[in-house]
């Protein structure tokens, strides 16, 4: 099995079809996200899996080129961001530590007086939002731009009626910015925060383009320079780690333990990961387990490293 | 600097020395641990480090000979066991997530019912003493001889008198094992499991005992089979994933940004850290940080993957 | 001293202002609520207190005719109200044990999924602001209209400033609405219920104002039938036990030991107690306390029972 | 009705008959303590009642004669050695707002670093034990002989079995005092302490005897001076407000308003009331609602101020 260890011999397409066949029993399982009436009208019967190699090698399956809401994998993309504003000076505002419980408890946040825990928490992304509204001359293309130069592709682009459908249900996210403007972590208007939040949240992207994506940060070796934004090969580095400890909610340990990489998921079904110097993978399915994520996705994921014998521990 | 990369060419001796003279100017921060008196009795001015390579390597400075009450970084060993006796049988007794909050807190053990958060924080490191007492013969001398085993050592002990020192003061312990009893989740005599916990905790060895003994863990194609516990290749790339993510108190996060690998602390002042496939290494300095983790083995740490550029991400 | 316990040999004139200059020593402690800027413009300087007896006697001292902002004081009104349209249905919708923590937080209400402690923590009155909202007419109207039958009087009105000023600054209660209205337990639109709360504690009343309404609550024995809102004899009594056990936010079982009258403060200064089947007396002074309740208020409330040796216990 | 006010002409063995009558239908309900194996031998059908007037009235019914354990009824005569002996000093170790949470909750101590909500929850009377130890010559004998003194009554006596008993499943409360232990805010040994404890709540009385001797609290302008300890008027009248506020675990908000009296419940299933100046009352019968209290006792005193129309409100 040692030869699977190497990439340049793995036949990626015949692993994801074959890890494909292996989840199918796992496709009528968990339900998909129905509090975003614009996402329960997605069909859930759909699984996507695409993966590329810093070698350039890709493989893709099924509805590998379906777009679906990304959803909280827009975390990633306003951490960079952010990281390349601030520095370390954004670590005042947001922790880096796990969360150790439900990813919207706003308990934690009351504690910890309006210092969320980590920048995937909703509250840590919503002091995200706020630093950017704070220092993007126009934050929504601002932002848009910068995925937009990741990938490589003009057509990304946010989906509004997800973004007002969110708003409009979006009874928890407004608590939690409120307490954080009661404690002082907020700079601009709650409304605008919120708006700004929920557009990024609303950018649609297929398994592929984000794979494609993610391999800017699966590969430290390369330079991080887009639309502007720079980040050290430090820095990169250290956005896996926080991917790797804070990347799904309160499942982070299982993930760890059944995958052993740093990855992060979204409530539309979406996960990505990294495996450093090797390799990026995005899978999408809409069924989520009662943590929040993708049932398949992760099943999915398990399969890969445990098939190519190949995890970062 | 690619260079360093090659682990053949690195001079790892040159590169602890410079770790030591560049760290020097945190000598004197920190406060040792001093709720357990015969812990406060140490010298706290010491320092060790030791690194050994799977390929043999080993390098090493100041103190690495000295032992120290390696603590918490017992609770490697006894996850090692209880994985190797229950399987995957034993996440009914204790979680994996990250804890989220300090590594002693009752709060999160009273919300969940007696199921610990993972095996890394106390109250699970007690559930593990329990599972160990309740399925070994001789819990003790089975428990030193499976350590001496993976250690090729069969000088090293427990320290009996830090032990009884630690039990008479370990209220907090007691307030956690009474509460797991009184949730069910404890089989043993509370005495029992307290005394055998603190024996575990009162293993003494040195920065190139501990070091090398990691080895076991930082290899996971090498067979693990000491002492008649074996696991498998993946279960000890999962106990990666666990250090990983919860191997440092409530600085699990900041451990995996600063120094990006899996390890785990000891309120001696000792950390061992796991680069998978590459190395070992043990760093041992008693003046600890607020989180009461090693304020120099932290420092070295994060130099020694700066400064070589490996880390798991 | 026997004779005091007899009301109709009471000097209550004399009382009152013997009591005042014995608290004139706290004239300058505490600090007045700032967190509403119209709030803060009022002189905080003041002192009044009036009391009434249910035989008809009354006596008045200082600035006992300034109307101020009786703030929470408000939140007895909205519960006779409640009380009122829904009977004993109500405590399906908030409970009636003393909160224990932070008058404001929102830890207890999200571990106890949307049901409110009580219904004078501000998460209960809102609750029972959109109660009302779901069932008056005229909610505003309704609402003022039912306090100036209590009260006797048409003069008394909402301040449509500080109410305005509140809903501006007030983070913490929009991020409880929200919370329940994410627990599903708000039927109506965020913002009405937030605009209402605020009116409603907005209301301005003297001393005299507030004391002689009061008596309808001392006085079980009179009909309680104002503006079509009706209480039974049995109804009136618990709500009296309910501002006894919840009335001042985590400062109850402190004004039960010290004064032992069941009564409501409010942030604006005021404070009104009842001492059943005997009077009602009202006082107010700016300068509170870190619990939030008026400093010379609780202690001219002290003073009042401890002199007369009267109180509930 | 109103003739029912005049307590010289009630008929309290009436009335008692009239309530047990009343009360019958929910004879089965609810659940004696098992936790405790001494107290899961206690015949659970059995109900007593006893009423004693300050003018020397007194009225029993059924099992009023017979002894059970009063448990956390002993509560309240720890509480009156404890302020006789330091006053109000007494509160720099414990406080007196409600708990607001089971009466058996870490979670508050912890937050609050080892300080108890109030001397009614387990940690703050755990917290008079020691105090208790810390300042009487022969503990146990000393408590013995204050109770004995204030029922004018020799034969009543601990239950050595029952504290035992309780002692070697009482895993919550040892978890309690390790915490307080743990925080610096126990003197004593922690066995000793929980052993005085247990012998405290293992005393024995019957109703009839529980009712004479909290008339001792029900009359503040009788002489509080027994066995050498002694309190003022104004201490009696604040202990009753601490039992109004505290006295009935996470119910006391439910107990004011359905009842309306001071007082204090036992898992032993006797509950103790008091109308200040008027009478006290003392109930039993085993079986206990979900919150600790039992279920017959606590119907039979909502009856009881019902139908006398009496209530401290």
């Amino acid at each position: 099995m040692d030869s699977l260890k190497c990439s340049w011999v793995m036949d990626y397409q015949q692993l994801l079809e074959n890890i494909y066949q292996a989840i199918l029993p796992y496709a009528k399982e968990g339900k998909q996200a129905d509090y975003i009436p614009e996402l329960a009208k997605v069909n859930p019967d759909q699984f996507g899996m695409c993966i590329h190699t810093i070698y350039g090698e890709t493989a893709a399956i099924e509805q590998a080129d379906t777009r679906f809401s990304i959803q909280s994998i827009a975390k990633v993309f306003s951490l960079a961001m952010c990281l390349s504003i601030k520095g370390d000076d954004l670590w005042k505002r947001v922790g880096k530590e796990p969360s150790g419980t439900a990813f919207n408890s706003l308990i934690q946040l009351e504690v910890e007086k309006g210092i969320p825990r980590n920048p995937f928490i909703n509250s840590g992304a919503i002091v995200m939002a706020d630093i950017l509204l704070s220092n993007l001359a126009n934050p929504e293309a601002d932002f848009l731009n910068f995925v937009r130069a990741v990938a490589g592709n003009d057509t990304i682009d946010y989906n509004k009626e997800v973004a007002i459908s969110e708003r409009e249900n979006g009874y928890l996210n407004a608590a939690i910015v409120n307490l954080l403007k009661y404690h002082g972590t907020i700079e601009n208007d709650i409304e605008e925060v919120l708006h700004f939040y929920f557009m990024m949240c609303s950018i649609e992207m297929s398994c592929r383009e984000l794979s494609l994506v993610f391999l800017a940060f699966a590969n430290h070796r390369r330079k991080f320079d887009y639309a502007g934004f720079t980040l050290t090969s430090s820095q990169v580095k250290r956005m896996n780690a926080i991917m790797q400890t804070c990347g799904f909610y309160d499942e982070a340990g299982e993930f760890a333990y059944l995958v052993g990489l740093p990855g992060k998921s979204g409530v539309g079904g979406g996960i990505v990961a990294i495996y450093p110097l090797q390799y990026s993978v995005a899978v999408w399915s809409p069924r989520l387990n009662p943590k929040g994520n993708s049932v398949m996705g992760i099943k999915a994921l398990e399969l890969l490293t445990t098939e190519t014998k190949e995890s970062i521990f």
